[in-house]
């Protein structure tokens, strides 16, 4: 009940915004906070303007910032004055350090009680809660809100929202994240959203180099790679891997794998997921043999130069070329 | 064509199916050899006959073939004089050895030209290609068929037949295949069905302990089991393994993990399939690391006892149950 | 040269140990701090006592404390107050956040600027690096030194000491720790002493199952353990854990294969370490697949309730036991 | 006793050796056949030759045989012939396959009851157990006798042998093998000699990859190569690889890293050791989850295009060099 209050009472004046609200008349429009604009947050700080938000930004790279200038947000040199003017505050940024940091100085001198703050990088569950203590010391809320789809999937609006928090604190994002997004999970209490993005990746990792040796093996002992997979998606080995995003080139139409491994979802990004994975799994002493043997796969094809290309690429990497 | 001619011409008087042509009109009865009449050959067999066949049956057990017997079966006491009253041949054995041996001694005194053998024992497309030329050699067509479904699918006909051989064997094959299965897959030539059983299956058993991996590691870390696998099973960490046959008890309806990992697909199985794709790998060249930890651990888990159990008790070993 | 002046000339007025000095003549009489005083570090630290040294102690457990007291130590409430009396302070803690916090609050208002303070604690190379920050900053002296050895060698003093930091910080400790362990190694800078502990024991950890599964596999095949173990030490699978410390019963006398693998490092020990080198492959982006493997394998040993075993009874995990 | 009769017993008239048994007077001039005259069996030969003996050869390849004629070497066209005229009779061949259909074919005409056969090829044990059965069914004896050294063993006839079969058979060969190596190590009956040197490389092969992967999460972490590895050499991760071998260019004189990874042990052969290891593994159904792991990594490396050179240039596979 209270929180529906909370929810639908803007405690600040919106202004500027007569035309963005009578273009989309559902939403409500919020002034929202937004730092980190880089490939995955400026498509996502921009989608909430084109759906009639206030955006207030901030980000160290000064041409980053002013392209959401450009595009009508307002920019800020400091996160507190930032926060001080948003109702929301959706943080997108690299990693634990940075995370914690930006919100020690953001909330170092107090925050407005009212603020929800969201963050929507990938870090450390236990990171994630901690932040959350450290906000709601400060007497405002926080949830850990990760996302998978990518560049595209922020670009067009069509991310998937993992959301750790209260249900109430989970309702009252739920708008907002809609913005930027299409669907948007309940997983838990706090760093649950982050917990249930790293324990899918990793099963993502470990399916893709999977599916790459069941192919490459298949194709070696003379399978037809189409005849192969299309036996596999109506077997037991189906996964999203084989159907959606096969690691062969000429498989799965639209796959990275027809695209010389280019855009998608790359090495950097799994591997990063896979080694906040393993720290967790190190710190909850949890077994994770084939976890952390796809860890060190994608490590290895990062050392051999193929960080920035999308990770199903581990079916070149494994596919005998250069001798017998 | 000729292919159709030779499949409709039975050079056999069969006798003694009045009965059962009357009661199965659709089917064109054969006069059907079956070789190996064990957890999974018995049922197959008696399929067989319910689908109005003349059984001719071989086995080395005699309380196995007497239940044939029983049924209506003719048993034999050799392979060679099975085979000569035999349209089809089917053989369901326990490994390389077997096979092979089995098929030297049936065919050295020759065979009737128009037999067609069909083995569905699981063995390395190797020996299933030596096999082919082997029968060849002696006049007869041979296609491998290996299958999926386990004890259940061998008891309600509804295995999935994985065939190697050319178009018009599978044609040939087909429908002698549905009398026992509801998905008879053409994979490719000689050894291709039992290639793409073997890839299919290194891929399942990588996958199952990536989500036992996966949902021990999310529980551990807070979230709920249910809610993991729901999101996983809407998001790119999908496959069959989390949808359908989920290793935590209580995610899955009817799942082995709900009767305490009974029947289903047993380690032992999981295990032989992955020492035969270890096999194949090792001597195409093939690099398949997910596949031998695989291997590895489901043969640590024979050691410790598990082998009769499904293969999805990997989670219940990777748990942690006994100290943090 | 202004080394030898720092080291030999004691800021402080050492009291009551007259005695001990006249018993071991050729010690220089130093009034030591020493926090943590567990397994390891109790007899570590009475050794320091039997060579002639002042102990000055600290333990969040009483009785630790007390014996300690008992054996002559001057027993602290308060760290500062510890190390405000001590011309070298030596921690011996469980974990990084553990020794971080200590020195923290060790160090808060201010240090002797002539102690030096060793930590022989193990942890993170980098934590390690940050403590001698933290404590330059106050102007004082810090090195990491961790040992191996085990509680026998702690025990019986023949630990080896692994150090980073400088020359002259090295040849300033050594006179100290050579109260403790029999061999004082300069590995480098700060930090270097644990890298060099994790490193070498991640390659331990490794060699250990190595030598488990080749002997193990040896002994199914048909070979004497004895004797493939002898043929292993003259050639070029040649490791300590075949030499010194046979997993394998019956084949080096002393081994804790020979004590129901009682005793020794423990599988908790080398899985932490395991960790740790885990964290740090991960956090300098170093693939690390066999160290890795072994990190999880011992860790599902943990959950099969042999946290407290020596870490060689995974030859026993390994070994094929209750089915064929 | 009678061993020593039959050993010392030629039946055959040795003719033309009288030069060379009075350069060498300790060794009893022999008649040996020696079949596969390659990069191992051409040097191989060649010392028995300097040593006294007279040669009867066999290769494939003409040009090798036509080596060993110019160096005095008696050359056939049929093992049966070179069998019928020699006491012993080594091989060294490629593989399994090539081993049993040489032994089927030399003897298939039965062979003298006299003639020891040494069979120094790498193979699986179980077929060197099959070999023996079958030279034994003939009435004669075999052992099998591979080796350890590679090239530069088989030139200087330094190499180890490792040989299986009984004690009299042993102490019958072990005078022919001192012409070939310096160390011939009796390691059990039949196949055991192959058992060994199988269990011993999986050992080198896992330690080599353990040894590359701290030393470089060393050097990567700031510590010094040479100073590292004398503290693994003087502490517990101490083994072959580390102490004679080292895979980092510089830390060994006169390994193969410093000859840019020329020479040696190759790849090639590494993988296919491990190759064999994992297929006796599975057929005794032992988990060696390091094994088969250490044989996915070269079997990597092989598709990388390293097949040819050492096995230690795993190390520069897992070094980071081209990013990050």
């Amino acid at each position: 009940m209270s929180l529906r209050v909370i929810c639908l009472m803007p405690r600040f004046n919106v202004t500027g915004l007569t035309a963005a609200r009578s273009m989309s008349t559902k939403v409500d429009s919020k002034n929202i906070g937004f730092i980190g604009l880089g490939n995955m947050g400026g498509p996502m700080a921009s989608n909430l303007m084109k759906r009639g938000h206030k955006l207030h930004v901030f980000d160290v790279s000064k041409s980053a910032s002013d392209k959401m200038k450009a595009l009508g947000a307002k920019v800020y040199d400091k996160t507190t004055d930032l926060a001080g003017n948003s109702e929301f505050v959706v943080t997108m940024l690299p990693n634990n350090d940075i995370v914690w940091n930006t919100y020690e100085e953001m909330t170092a001198s107090g925050v407005n009680k009212d603020t929800i703050f969201i963050d929507s990088s990938t870090i450390d569950p236990n990171v994630a809660k901690q932040v959350q203590k450290l906000v709601k010391s400060k007497g405002a809320r926080f949830v850990d809100a990760p996302v998978s789809g990518g560049v595209p999937g922020a670009e067009n609006a069509t991310l998937t929202f993992m959301v750790g928090g209260t249900e109430d604190e989970y309702n009252c994002v739920k708008g907002v994240l809609e913005g930027m997004g299409k669907r948007i999970t309940h997983c838990g209490g706090y760093g649950m959203g982050q917990a249930a993005k790293l324990c899918n990746n990793m099963l993502l990792g470990i399916s893709m180099i999977g599916v790459s040796e069941a192919m490459n093996l298949a194709m070696r002992l003379g399978l037809d790679p189409k005849t192969f997979s299309d036996i596999v998606n109506s077997s037991t080995g189906r996964c999203w891997s084989s159907e959606v995003y096969n690691p062969v080139p000429g498989v799965t139409p639209g796959a990275p794998a027809n695209k010389n491994y280019a855009g998608g979802f790359s090495t950097d990004l799994i591997t990063k997921d896979l080694g906040l994975a393993s720290g967790v799994a190190t710190a909850s002493n949890t077994p994770i043999p084939m976890g952390a043997m796809a860890h060190q796969m994608y490590r290895t094809l990062k050392s051999h130069g193929y960080g920035s290309k999308d990770f199903s690429i581990v079916y070149e990497f494994l596919k005998n070329e250069k001798n017998n």
